[in-house]
């Protein structure tokens, strides 16, 4: 299983806090993370999974290490040389995504990951509405265990809608 | 210049409406217009600028007409086959942008514009906060009049400060 | 109908001239040329096609003008932002593909060109193999006008075979 | 160390055995092997990998598994959505690139890693030639053993190259 975490290269201590926490209980259950290999809340999410012995994919936006470096604790960096179109790749690459704070690029991802049905679960982040009605699929969790909780839920219920192989 | 049009297949007719409108208003100032190239909110649009003679490029996610036909009204069809990863693409490739209306594409075109500093009018569309914050730099129109002239005002401006390409 | 006319930034004069002819003759039968929207062999053709009055567009690696400057003649830039990966839609975008000289650029539009079934004509451009078999699908021109005159006939046929949208 | 290995879907038996044998010497050097995550090519190489220990990264066309199923040997799969157009993230994911056999695919895949100088090794595929001149700076290998051994040292070089990151 493959859960994805976003979130933004700017974020304060608390929400870093979360983020490696989030990175841990994924590592310990055997999880692997994807992310998009950079700063802030992917590089606290990495470090919590590497922590705890787990697995790290990182899809970066440049073409190289040089252009996009990746965070220390990204085990496989995936080079896509598409800019943020590669957004859309993060949320893709994982069963379920967990969605960490709020900066513009992490909108991108959780509105990708509405368009494509990949199931997300939102811990201290965006809210939107259209026209006062609530279009929000966002499952709400109060903490980084419930987040990876749902996520591993969610994911499960949702390859077996898909078949074996989702 | 270039003005992007975004928002949903999916509409209602007073969404449809807002949309034709503004196109119509784009072709008549020689505003060439820019869309994911579907139908609803992105054909209406298509169809004011034709009907004003305006040109109209249509970015599509399949890679040919059998995949993603572009609706009648697209004069000049782009095929990426990228998916919905276009959107990205849909929103750099105008000096501004408007937004119509609210489904998840959308919402993702935002995020882009917004990531890229793409000047956003928003004519009855999504509003989302981060933690109260409004983090919400879409100006508002009141209607497609309104949409157009300020995403022409703010295009020229964006132009200026990029230079004479921009 | 739309062709897409492929060749690198670096060209040498003799390619440039065919590039430059090519696109006029495009024009001239009211075809609008796709391009890579660079220099070299892109502008001359730009060029060509816009003294005999056709359309052209230009769809281009960079997030916006100051990144990847649109060459003069490019009538509308469409910026993508993923870099090379465009290459795919400069050939997907075209009813057919003439491939004039030869950098990697070109090579990997060949490629989509074969990859996608999009009629391809080279003039004076790579040549390849695989084990001694030619695997080469490319219907070769010997100078500008037979060019023109294949692509649109291929992509005639090609349309017809795809269905009315093709 | 990442090493990508391309090539197609179908393959004679052969190169199948090179392409397995090649993934056993990289996973028996602790080398990850990326690839493009499907059958023939791709599936030997992993298997190769897999079966001596190495990591395997699959990075996917498709949006999901039931769209794209990755090989039986891809640990790590990564769904772009984004067609082919993901055969340069393919090149750009490894610090050198193999190629096996040869398909268009593979062939637009060596152009990508000509484009962005990634190191390339030629293992039985594809020539090709502009002018009678050859423009060709794949390096070729005699076996996969050799394949592996050239890969890794250029790999090297470049890494060195390109500062401690690339």
């Amino acid at each position: 299983m493959i859960i994805s975490v976003i979130g933004g290269e700017d974020a304060a201590a608390d929400a870093l806090r979360l983020a490696e926490e989030a990175g841990r209980e994924l590592g310990k259950r055997g999880v692997t993370l994807c992310c998009g290999g950079g700063g802030g809340i992917m590089e606290a999410a990495c470090r919590g999974a590497r922590s705890a012995g787990g697995h790290t994919i990182g899809i970066l936006p440049g073409h190289d290490a040089s252009e996009s470096p990746p965070n220390r604790w990204v085990e496989f960096p995936v080079f896509t040389g598409i800019g943020y179109a590669r957004n859309s790749a993060v949320v893709l690459s994982g069963d379920a995504v967990i969605a960490i704070d709020g900066a513009y690029g992490t909108l991108s991802e959780i509105a990708f990951a509405l368009i494509h049905d990949v199931p997300l679960v939102g811990l201290d982040t965006w809210d939107f509405a259209y026209h006062g009605h609530d279009h929000n699929k966002i499952v709400r969790a109060a903490n980084p265990q419930e987040a990876v909780e749902k996520a591993v839920e969610l994911a499960k219920q949702h390859g077996s809608d898909s078949g074996p192989a989702g």
